[in-house]
């Protein structure tokens, strides 16, 4: 189950990035599982990782690359996450890139690794090894289609999203990412790969990648699971030849943020077992963190959660995970919630105006805003969720077996 | 579905404390929802509540006057929760009080009222007051078994625990509790009424009521949602004639401690579609916050708590788990998992003695045990849970319909 529309968006190519997919026959023959990407020699690279402490293998080996050169080549495996793997996970993870290196006459050091799937299973490194040349043989600009196939789990559907802007729309923003269970902040995405033409320096990309990815990948939450693997990489190749400059920083990183949050909002869409897209817009609260607090309280609630795959406008669920989410002094009586714009709740009851046929039809739609105005300052907060389902937990009690 | 027995263990009467129950049809006709307590003149009473900010008119109006006499009465309706019900959910409390008051000759101060049941909906007043004469009309010593039954609402069980101590076994405490889902910490039972014939003053009767509570209610979960109408009683009669004093305070706490934990235990055995009950122990932490971080983080996640429905030993997941807790400088390689006594994780990666038929032979019973051992410190830990089913799912998705 999956909400809105399944197509990928037109994804264009971005001068100096190949990508090139294949089989390796990881988890099922035949499915496209392992991807290589290539950024021209002069691109910039910014990366953000899990902050789970159990980070997999291959983030552990990707932050300590970062540290000392910047990558040329990121080579991505799903079917296993190569996470709780020990000792032998990071030469495993060290192997891959050792062979992408020789395939490509680079250092080992321009080599980066990614991978999703179970956790606690070794790396299938013959598998591996064997598909490489093929996945490395296919790398070119068109490859993006693919590879958003290419990374992909529990996930439904491929995503994408692909902007170009500035004058004569010289400069393309295009990403792909994958993502479906074991969603929340911190950051939310299993894996995101977004490239521009631009030419942006270091620090610049490093600082447009924090900003996107705060009002995007950390504003999505599925089950309120981080994974291991988390990981969002963003590449400047600079064949544009436009630079990006202070003047012209802000517009990068608005179309930047735009293009994080189609991507973070498609995980949503097909988050497992989702029948519903929900965002909880928290508006007019004191401070960031207690709108944020309040909202990832109703957005984690199971029985809120649960209300919403019924459609069943049950506020009193949501009345209760505002009530626990620990912000100081809140007056119950200043509190209105709306959804989808129907008023349902104020001073602490229900609206005088609130029927159950009208909370009924306002909770039909597959989209849902949950909207909570606090009435006591001027800070708003969304965060996107999906609802909890048979589904949801019919996948996650099967997905091993 | 539920784990564990489902009988009622003997429930030993409580000099000096009555129970009257009876169905006033709030919900069901014929099913017993309207339950009057009485307890002697002279008795201590100490309560603790919700701490959601959104808490029931039935909670203020208990605070309010805890804090300024000694209760004599409490009654509780099941069906309705008398909750985001506004100013006309309190002086609905307060009429039903009234009510109590009359029938009782007694000041309106004297009764605490209780509400349990549906979020939302104006209470129904008429049935409520037609139905109070006969239930203070039962009251009795021996009304236990009954009213453990007339405060249920999801619950599938009524849920008690009584215990005699003491020289010739002269003290009794006896208690009842009702709760199923919308169960988190802070405190966690919907419900809970406790009384003993010991005589106890007020102050350490309270201190006694935290104590207790600390190490039972409040180490549980079922979906981390925190209700609008927790409420725990406990009351001493002092008709034993035995006095608690400082000497005989540690027993008494301890007798006190195991009947929450009992009471604790029989709603996670009754959670919203259990089918495992399951004790998340953290032991060798180096402080008290940071094993429950990581019990709860455990204990809270979907993913754990969907492949424990399932019997399946995904010890990734709960490594994940553990590592999003926020506990600082955890080092991987020091923490070991273990199901059921069955070393399955060590060293960050799946330990060696390990093989997936010991894991899946582990995981049959219902009742599960996942310990942590983080190596560190000699802080210990146990927080009680259960799995997460489709049967979980529907129940809180058709609750209101």
């Amino acid at each position: 189950m999956a909400t809105g529309k399944p197509d990928l968006p037109k994804l264009y190519p971005v001068g100096g990035f190949k990508l090139g997919t294949t089989s390796a026959g990881i988890k099922t023959p035949g499915r496209p599982d392992l991807v290589v990407m290539e950024t021209i020699q002069g691109s910039s690279v910014a990366a953000i990782f899990t902050k789970n402490s159990f980070c997999a293998a291959p983030v552990i080996v990707c932050k300590e690359r970062l540290s000392r050169s910047q990558p040329r080549y990121f080579v991505t495996n799903t079917g296993n996450a190569n996470a709780g793997t020990g000792e032998q996970g990071l030469l495993d993870a060290t192997s891959t890139c050792s062979s992408l290196a020789s395939l490509a006459g680079v250092e080992i050091d321009a080599v980066l690794p990614f991978s999703t799937g179970v956790i606690g299973e070794l790396m299938p490194m013959e598998k591996i090894r064997a598909a490489l040349p093929d996945a490395f043989n296919n790398l070119n600009e068109s490859g993006w289609e693919e590879a958003a196939r290419g990374i992909l789990t529990t996930d439904t559907r491929p995503k994408g999203s692909s902007v170009r802007f500035g004058d004569d729309n010289l400069i393309t923003i295009t990403g792909i990412a994958k993502g479906s269970g074991m969603i929340k902040p911190n950051m939310a995405t299993m894996l995101g790969y977004v490239a521009t033409d631009a030419s942006v320096d270091q620090e610049l990309l490093h600082s447009a990648l924090v900003r996107a990815n705060e009002r995007s990948f950390n504003r999505i939450t599925v089950d309120s699971d981080t994974s291991t693997n988390d990981s969002v990489v963003l590449v400047a190749t600079g064949t544009s030849g436009i630079t990006i400059d202070e003047n012209s920083f802000e517009e990068f990183v608005e179309h930047l943020t735009n293009t994080f949050i189609n991507l973070a909002q498609s995980i949503i869409r097909d988050a497992e077992g989702a029948t519903k897209f929900v965002a909880v817009v928290v508006d007019t609260a004191r401070s960031r963190s207690e709108a944020l607090g309040i909202a990832y309280s109703v957005a984690e609630s199971p029985l809120v959660k649960t209300a919403l795959s019924a459609s069943d406008p049950n506020w009193g669920r949501i009345l209760a995970a505002i009530g626990r989410s620990g912000v100081e002094d809140l007056d119950v009586n200043d509190v209105q919630i709306l959804l989808n714009s129907v008023l349902i709740a104020d001073h602490g009851a229900k609206a005088n105006s609130y029927s159950e046929e009208s909370g009924q039809m306002a909770m039909q739609p597959e989209d849902i805003e949950i909207r909570i105005c606090l009435n006591r300052g001027n800070v708003s907060e969304t965060v996107w969720t999906s609802d909890l389902t048979y589904e949801y937990v019919r996948i996650n009690a099967e997905y091993r077996t």
